[in-house]
C-alpha cells in the first residue's frame, strides 16, 4: 500500500512540476515574443561569456556524467557524444555567437498587398510560442537548442537525457546568466530538473495547453515514441536513407569524389548517402571504379548480382538493405534502369531526405530535380551538404522530414509561425 | 456468433476499401504533382461546364438528401445548408472557373541564393501529397475542396456527411468528368463510396501511410474528434471567438458600424465577432450609443455590470460567456482597462482567431497588434474580412488557427509545402 500511495504521490510531484514549467514557459513566451533583437542578442552574448568563464565547472560536471556512462558501460560511440573538452567547449560558446549574428526572423514582413477596399495586409513572421525540445547524450544540445529559441523568440522546455544530466544543469546556468544579464525572464529557457521518464511522457501528451510544438532530437527510439505519443505537433526528422544515383552521363571523376564524401565523410549524419544507385547504361565504365573506391576506403559493399560480379568482397544485399540508414562505413549498391529507375528505387526505399544526381546531362537532371520529392535534391554535389549552416541559414535543430510546416533544415526562421496585420480606416464587409 | 463474424468481414471489407483508395490517390498523386497548370485548368473549367450542364441531376440528387434529412427532423440551420437550388449550382460552377483562375503555387520559387561554394539553393513550392478532408452537410463542399486540392497539385480523397451523400455523389461524378477530360487519373479526387462511420476512424488513424495531412470542415465535435484521435496532421480550425476593442480614441460613428458589421452581418461565420470590448475611458460616450445599436439591431447583448447599466434589456453575462463562441445574434459585453486590459482579456479567453481594435490612435493601434497574437489582427476594420476571398488569396478550404504550417486562411499556396533543389558542378564538403 505504501509503496503505492508513494509511486502515486511521486507521479503528483512530476506532474504538479511540469505544469510548473508549462504555465511559467507561457507567461515568459509572451514577454520574449515582445522583445528587441538587441536584448535577445545581449542574452546570448553574455551567456557565450559565461561558458567560456565557467569551462572548468563544464568540464567537473561532465566528468561525472562520464563517470556514471563508463559505470554503465554504454558505447564508445555514445560516450563520445557525451564528452566535453576545451575545444568543445569554445564551439558551444562559438555557436552561441554566431546564433545572436543571425538575422532575427521575429517582426519581419514576409509579404504585404493592399486590398481594393483599401485595406492593407501584412504577413507577419511571430514565434511559435513554447517549444518542448527532447534530447539524448550530447550536453552541447542545450546551448544550441536554447540559444535557437531564444533568438526565434520562443520559450524552451529543454528535457536532457540521464546521461547529460550534471552537464546540461551547468551549461543551462550559463543561459540563465545571459538571459538575467539582459533582462529576461528566466523561465525563457527552462530545463527539466528531474530525470524521472515520467517527464517526457507528461511532454507528449500531458502538457499540450503549455506547449506549441516538440522537437526530438535523438535516435530513431525517440523519435518513433515522439510520434507515436505526441499530443502536440511535432518537427523532427525520421530515418535519413540518402541516395546518390550515377546517371550515364555522369563525370567519372566527379562520381567518385561525391560518392566518397557523400557516404564517408562522416558516416553518423542524417545526409550521409547510404545506397549508391548506378544506371545500367554506365555500369562498364563507371561501376568497378565506384566499388573499388568504397571498398579502398574501407566501406562494406552491399550489392545487388551485378555489384556483386566486380569483387569478391561485395557481400550480396538484400531488400532489407535497400531500406537501411547505417549510419555506418557500409553502402548498398544497386543497378538501376537510367533515371526514371532511380526515381522508383527512391520513391519506394527512401525517407524523402536528400538525394543527389551525378550527370553532366541537363534534362537528366532537371528530371530527377523535379521527379523525386524529398527534402532536398541535389545536382552534382555531396548529400552532406543537407546542413543548416552549409545552406547559410545559420545553426538548425534539426533537418525535417516531415511534409508540413517545415522541410529540410530547422533554423531561426523555421521556428517562426506569421498571423496577419491588417490596417483599415472603417471598412465593414459588404 | 453470425453476425459478429459478419461485423468483422464489413470491417474487414471496409479496411479494404480504404486502403485501396490510399494508395490510388498515392499513385494519383504523383502524376498530378508533376501536372502542368493548363491541364488542372482544363480539368476545373469541364468540371465547372458539366456541373452547369448536370444541374437537373443535381437537384434531384439533393432532393433525396433533403426527403431524408426532412424525415430526421434535422434543424432549419441543417436543412439550409444542405439545400441546393440554381443559384448554388451555378455559384459552385463560379468557384471551379475562380479557382482555375488562381496562379498556380506549385513549381514557384519562394527564394532563392548562392552559396560561397557555388552551389545555387532554391525553395520550390511542391504539393503536399495526399489530402483528406472530412465534411458535414453542406454538398459544395465537394466542388470546392476538391477543385482546392486539384489547384495546388493535391490528391483528395473526401469523405461527406451522411445527409448529403446523393449531392456529393452526383458532383463528384462533374469533377470526374473534368479529370477525364483534362487526361488526368480519376483517383486525383475520390469520394469514398460508404458513410459507415468506420471510414472516418480510418482516415483519422489507420491510413498515415496514404494521407499526408487531414482537414476537418464541420462542427466543434467533429473538429475535436479530429484533434483527439487524428494520427497524421491536421489543418483545421477550432473556436472564431472573435473580439472588437473600441478604444477610448475610437471614432464613435466606425465603431459603431464595425460593431454592427463584425456582429451581425453573418453571425454563422467563424469571424464574426462574439465579445464587444470597451475602453473604461469611453465609457461615457461610447457604451450606451453601442449598446443600444446592438439591441436595436436585434441582437441579444450580456453584459457586466457596467453595460447592465445602460438598459435593462441587457441580461448579465457569466464567467463563461467571455468563453463563448455563439454563431447566433448575441453578444457578451464587457468594460477594459485600456488596450492592455484588451490584450489581457483577448489573451485569457480568446481562441487566437480574428480581433480588431478600433482606435483613431496609431500608437494604440500598434501596440494592439504586436501584443495580440491571433492569427488575423485588424485596425479599424470588421473582423468578418476574416476570409480567404477578401484577402485577396481566392477561395480558401477553412480558417486555421493552429499555429504551425498555416494560419488564417488556407489557400490553394497553404496547401503546399516546399522542397530545396541545389544545383551544384561537383563540390563535396570540407
Amino acid at each position: 500500500m505504501s509503496s503505492v500511495s508513494d509511486a502515486a504521490r511521486a507521479r503528483e510531484d512530476i506532474d504538479a512540476l511540469m505544469h510548473r514549467l508549462g504555465r511559467a514557459a507561457v507567461t515568459a513566451s509572451r514577454a520574449l515574443a515582445l522583445a528587441s533583437t538587441a536584448q535577445k542578442n545581449v542574452a546570448l552574448e553574455a551567456a557565450a561569456e559565461v561558458l567560456r568563464e565557467r569551462h572548468t565547472a563544464i568540464l567537473q560536471a561532465n566528468g561525472l556524467d562520464m563517470q556514471d556512462a563508463q559505470a554503465k558501460h554504454l558505447s564508445a560511440a555514445l560516450l563520445d557524444r557525451l564528452r566535453l573538452d576545451e575545444r568543445r567547449i569554445e564551439a558551444m560558446s562559438s555557436s552561441l555567437i554566431e546564433i545572436a549574428a543571425l538575422a532575427d526572423p521575429v517582426g519581419t514582413v514576409a509579404a504585404e498587398w493592399d486590398r481594393p477596399n483599401g485595406l492593407r495586409i501584412q504577413r507577419v513572421r511571430v514565434p511559435l510560442g513554447v517549444i518542448g525540445i527532447i534530447f539524448e547524450s550530447r550536453p552541447n544540445v542545450t546551448a544550441d537548442a536554447g540559444a535557437l529559441c531564444l533568438k526565434s523568440g520562443n520559450a524552451a522546455i529543454l528535457r536532457c537525457g540521464s546521461e547529460s544530466r550534471h552537464s546540461s544543469r551547468v551549461i543551462h546556468e550559463c543561459l540563465c546568466a545571459g538571459l538575467g544579464k539582459a533582462g529576461l525572464p528566466l523561465e525563457c529557457i527552462q530545463l527539466v530538473p528531474t530525470v524521472d521518464r515520467a517527464a517526457v511522457g507528461l511532454m507528449l501528451s500531458g502538457m499540450s495547453e503549455f506547449l506549441d510544438v516538440l522537437v526530438p532530437r535523438g535516435g530513431k527510439s525517440l523519435v518513433a515514441r515522439v510520434r507515436a505519443e505526441a499530443r502536440v505537433p511535432v518537427i523532427g526528422h525520421l530515418e535519413g536513407n540518402c541516395h546518390v544515383y550515377v546517371d550515364r552521363d555522369a563525370d567519372l571523376q566527379m562520381a567518385r569524389a561525391i560518392v566518397l564524401n557523400a557516404k564517408l565523410r562522416r558516416t553518423g549524419v542524417c545526409g550521409a548517402a547510404e545506397t549508391l544507385l548506378i544506371d545500367r547504361a554506365c555500369v562498364a565504365t563507371h561501376l568497378a571504379p565506384l566499388v573499388h573506391a568504397l571498398l579502398d576506403a574501407g566501406c562494406e559493399v552491399r550489392g545487388d548480382a551485378t555489384a556483386q560480379a566486380v569483387d569478391t568482397k561485395v557481400r550480396p544485399a538484400s531488400e532489407d538493405d535497400w531500406y537501411r540508414e547505417y549510419l555506418d562505413a557500409i553502402i548498398a549498391v544497386r543497378v538501376v534502369e537510367g533515371v526514371d529507375g532511380a526515381i522508383a528505387h527512391i520513391e519506394r526505399y527512401g525517407s524523402e531526405h536528400t538525394e543527389s544526381i551525378v550527370t553532366q546531362n541537363p534534362a537528366t537532371a532537371e528530371r530527377f530535380l523535379a521527379g523525386i520529392d524529398s527534402a532536398i535534391v541535389l545536382h552534382n554535389a555531396s548529400t552532406q551538404f543537407a546542413d543548416g549552416a552549409e545552406f547559410g541559414m545559420g545553426a538548425e535543430i534539426g533537418i525535417s522530414t516531415d511534409r508540413l510546416h517545415a522541410r529540410g533544415p530547422v533554423g531561426v526562421e523555421q521556428l517562426t509561425t506569421y498571423k496577419y496585420v491588417v490596417r483599415g480606416s472603417g471598412q465593414v464587409r459588404p
